[in-house]
């Protein structure tokens, strides 16, 4: 079954997953982004892993082509990342093209392989020595991990072994090499431990597993140097904090929770619950986005987070999906889908750009007009990260569990799912994110509980079913219907989407005197384009405006955000002080027009800014 | 006569100062507190020079006692300045103590001079062969500069010549030693031109300015290592920023108006009007403090005006106050006595405790409640600074031009004038600050104008002369009443004191978001100990509340400012975003009182700001 996260026979996971294989996007907003990553971005993102010689590293390493290794020492991992982006998508799209593609990258990767099962391409001939010498910053663990869930992706969707082989022969060799009573150390960058207890489940061999928690338990103990830069500080279940380079932290715990699912150790779940909880009432952008500081690509103190110098890397964003999808997954409690939710629409797709082409590293929520979506980076984690988050979108959207199914992620689409012992289509229709109405249509006869989440955004929301409005019960941010379902039932869920301002906690210095426009999941912002009365900086807002919304048919189609607000222009200022009577007369009234954030830098460039000032 | 400035015979100065004995205060404000300089601060100052070892410098130079120099090299202009505030003081109280002190003091000095006229305590025994040989750093001409002004204040007020005698024979020796054809420098830190500007008009002796100006002309040849810090980084007739160290900056600019009002120069008035229109509009607090930062204890960039970590130096709130008062001799414009206004009674009045016992080195306009005023410090310019501008206030009260007669300060008094040709004595009753209305009574016959300044925070105001409501003609921030006066003919003005909102200029980063208060002339700060409901820092207020004001007999009597409020309680919130409706829904309504700023921390500590945050 071609599964993101297989839980399925994980005993403390709450919900069970559904293959992305049962799942059919008819909608227009996600189907036609992952249909530009089959047609567009797939394909360019291998012209130019080939191009920046990402591929010709493996050659040279089995001895096909002569040279020396060219890139970073991780740049293994983008093309590990790369194949499962494809094998997501080839999991749901026909593609012989990509799928041959794919098969040609895994053989060159194959022959790169020593007979003892290590394979990292920096570490070749005159480096073979330096081999695990330096855990703490050269990655090996972290491209092994990589390349264990590309196999493991690509043998789900396409149900050949031939890369999963390569990943099991690298494991069994990890497996001898470290463990307890064999060697000691851990990654610095997290990642391996999510693959191993993935490899688990797929193999159903239990020294993965323990292996992956033997990485979890080495850390804090100063193997790797003791920073909290590579989370080394204290061991993970001491943490309270979210702090250091904010991918590594999060990946890490994916890890974490991937091994409480399999292991139901509470100790695990109450370092992740505090974890989370840090990182989502003091940490986290409005986007999604983590990660305060460029320096260290850290997380910075509690309620930091400058807007301009936001560095909220796109696999910062992509990490917290992971990890909250992995919380859902074991508690099954809507808190985790919103952040799922708010990281697809926001922090991760502003990512890339619509025409699936160029990439942000960097998120920021404010900007002069200088940032902008690259081709590549020498450091390319984002690119293959989010082609393969957005490939594998339609496994995020459904879940079951021994009572029901489950919807996290409302889009038109179809699913077919087995529901104690029966097996049952469900219809969706919806125009979302563009708008809350979402119905759906079962099809076959069952007993089970349907359980829509009812967003954290959605303050007023009404259910009905078969024509019947109902009085809708909510559990853990889930709105339950158990009842015996008969073919053709239909329930319409309908969620408010008005426009509205948000505010920061007061200690987010950054945004006092700030609001922020939401219009359901989506995050707005000001772009310079829009607004071309002056600089979108300076406008100032009453909280007390009318918000409207109108769909355009710019950036793909959106719905805009509009409304009137006050040009406070610096260069009206004579004075440094003035009294608000005289400030207020010198502001001027224009029109404002709000896009999605991740809409941002698709056009001219100009001043973007998300927390807008406050009148 | 005992003038501050005397620019009596200044062919470009506008204004003609009165002398400090033709004022009589008999005000509840100003009085009391040069009552307590003379009860308290002058007496304490001097036990605490004697007890730091700066009044024994002198004695050990003149070898009446053996020992080594003790403290800061440039100590020796504390005592000065302490001098120079008993002088003023002198001039209008009958004190035969403080008058035997001070010429204790004054015979000390003496001594300590050498035959050929140099004086500085640090440079003596074997320190004798660096003198002069770091003029960037070791202050020498500041301090002579120091000792220039003490002793130019002493004889005006005493009309006792031991200390100018001193002061001469030290001009002599500077300027047999430096000059056009002579030693080439001037003074990392600027003091030395105005106190040399002065004794020219003391003494009319021309070599003083000619020194004065060659002081000055020196500046920006890189001689003194050309850095902005001691702005030397341009020649001073090309600068348009104030940059580096906020009171050398500003004690040049005052040398500079001093210059330009005995020559008329055009060059350096344009200097000083763009030095004037970038500290005014871009570099000053709202209570008048200059020097945004700790760092070189300097001008920060155009807009840099943070509140928690202002520096504010007490001093360069006092440089800001004697350059603009000076700039309003030269130019007789409002602008000018509206800064020296803002100054006194914000800026430099926090420098001081309500018992004239304490000081503030550096004046925030945000604090936690750790900031607190000190006995002393071994940087003690501070003090003696405080103390020599609260003793010469009666001083810039008042002036006179060919015109007639200006009144730039308002508080009751009695001050006699010479104008054209007539002697008229003008009585002056108010409860300013804290109540908009001015009476006067004219006593004598005269036909003259007088200029009453209209405060540029005055926007409405009334004039009546003789129980006859005029109509105001309003020049350069002045009301004119030209007329012939006859005795006992009264002015009634009424300027209205309502409090009212601040806004910044929207390029001040630190005030995004964030109001001010202010009445009359006082800008009001909020203190824990008046609001015990919580954190005046999570305090917002509506733009559109009701401002009331209550006179309070607390801290000495001070109209204070109260009104409806929100306490915005990080504590509250649970969340890190929040629609604005749930937001507004744990903020909690209070009532708060908002205190002048020059009073806070006279009592119990705790938080302080001024720029609150708008709701």
């Amino acid at each position: 079954m071609a599964y993101v996260v297989d839980t399925s026979k994980s005993k403390d996971a709450k919900l069970k997953p559904i293959s992305l294989k049962s799942v059919k996007l008819t909608d227009n907003f996600w189907s036609k982004r992952i249909e530009t990553m089959g047609e567009v971005t797939l394909p360019l993102q291998y012209e130019i892993i080939e191009e920046t010689g990402r591929i010709n590293n493996f050659r040279i390493a089995s001895g096909k082509m002569k040279g020396d290794f060219v890139g970073f020492f991780f740049n293994d991992s983008d093309v590990y990342k790369w194949i499962e982006a494809v094998s997501f998508y080839l999991a749901i799209n026909k593609d012989e093209k990509l799928e041959k593609l794919v098969d040609d990258v895994i053989e060159e990767i194959r022959l790169a392989q020593d007979e003892d099962g290590y394979i990292d391409t920096y570490f070749t001939f005159e480096r073979k020595q330096d081999r695990w010498t330096n855990l703490k910053d050269m990655h090996e663990l972290y491209c092994a991990g990589h390349l264990i869930q590309g196999a493991i992706a690509h043998h789900r969707a396409t149900g050949k072994t031939n890369f999963l082989n390569v990943a099991i022969k690298l494991a069994d060799y990890l497996n001898r090499l470290f463990g307890p009573g064999r060697r000691e150390g851990t990654c610095g960058h997290p990642e391996i431990e999510m693959a191993l207890v993935e490899l688990y489940r797929e193999t159903s061999d239990k020294k993965y597993l323990n292996l992956a928690k033997f990485f979890i338990d080495e850390r804090g103990k100063g193997i790797i140097g003791g920073s909290s830069y590579h989370i080394d500080h204290k061991p993970f279940r001491e943490l309270d904090e979210v702090v250091g380079h904010a991918v590594r932290a999060l990946y890490l715990n994916c890890g974490a929770t991937d091994l409480y699912m399999e292991t139901g150790e509470k100790a695990l779940l109450d370092a992740l619950e505090r974890l989370w909880d840090n990182l989502v009432t003091k940490k986290m952008y409005v986007t999604g986005g983590a990660g305060a500081r460029k320096e260290g690509e850290a997380f910075g103190d509690n309620y930091e987070l400058p807007n301009e110098t936001a560095y909220a890397e796109t696999c910062a964003s992509i990490a917290n999906l992971m990890w909250n999808y992995r919380m859902l997954l074991a508690l099954g409690e809507g808190r985790f889908a919103d952040i799922v939710e708010l990281c697809l629409y926001n922090g991760i797709l502003s990512g890339i750009s619509l025409d699936g082409k160029e990439y942000f590293y960097v998120n920021p929520l404010a900007d002069r007009g200088n940032h902008r979506r690259q081709r590549w980076f020498a450091c390319a984690c984002c690119p293959p990260n989010i082609a393969r988050t957005i490939t594998s979108i339609p496994g995020y959207m459904y879940s079951t569990s021994n009572e029901g199914v489950w919807v996290h992620l409302y889009a038109s689409s179809v699913v077919e799912v087995d529901v104690n012992g029966s097996r049952v289509k469900i219809e969706e229709s919806t125009n979302y994110p563009w708008d809350g109405l979402i119905e759906f249509k079962i099809l076959g006869n069952a007993r089970f509980k349907l359980f829509l989440r009812k967003p954290d955004w959605a303050k007023e929301y009404s259910v009905t079913v078969s024509g019947e409005k109902i009085q809708p019960v909510l559990e853990n941010g889930y709105i339950v219907i158990d009842r015996e379902w008969h073919n053709e039932d239909t329930v319409k869920l309908e969620l408010s989407m008005k426009p509205e301002f948000l505010e920061s906690h007061p200690s987010v210095k950054a945004n006092i005197g700030r609001i922020a426009i939401r219009r359901g999941p989506i995050i707005y912002c000001l772009e310079a384009v829009d607004n071309p009365w002056g600089d979108v900086w300076d406008l100032e807002i009453s909280k007390d405006v009318e918000l409207e919304e109108e769909y355009r048919d710019i950036l793909g189609g959106v719905v805009i955000v509009k409304g009137k607000g006050y040009l406070n222009s610096p260069n009206n200022w004579s004075k440094l002080y003035l009294p608000i009577k005289e400030a207020s007369s010198i502001k001027r009234e224009v029109d404002f027009i709000a896009i999605p954030y991740y809409a941002w830098a698709n056009r001219e460039s100009g001043p973007m800014e998300v927390w807008i000032k406050k009148t």
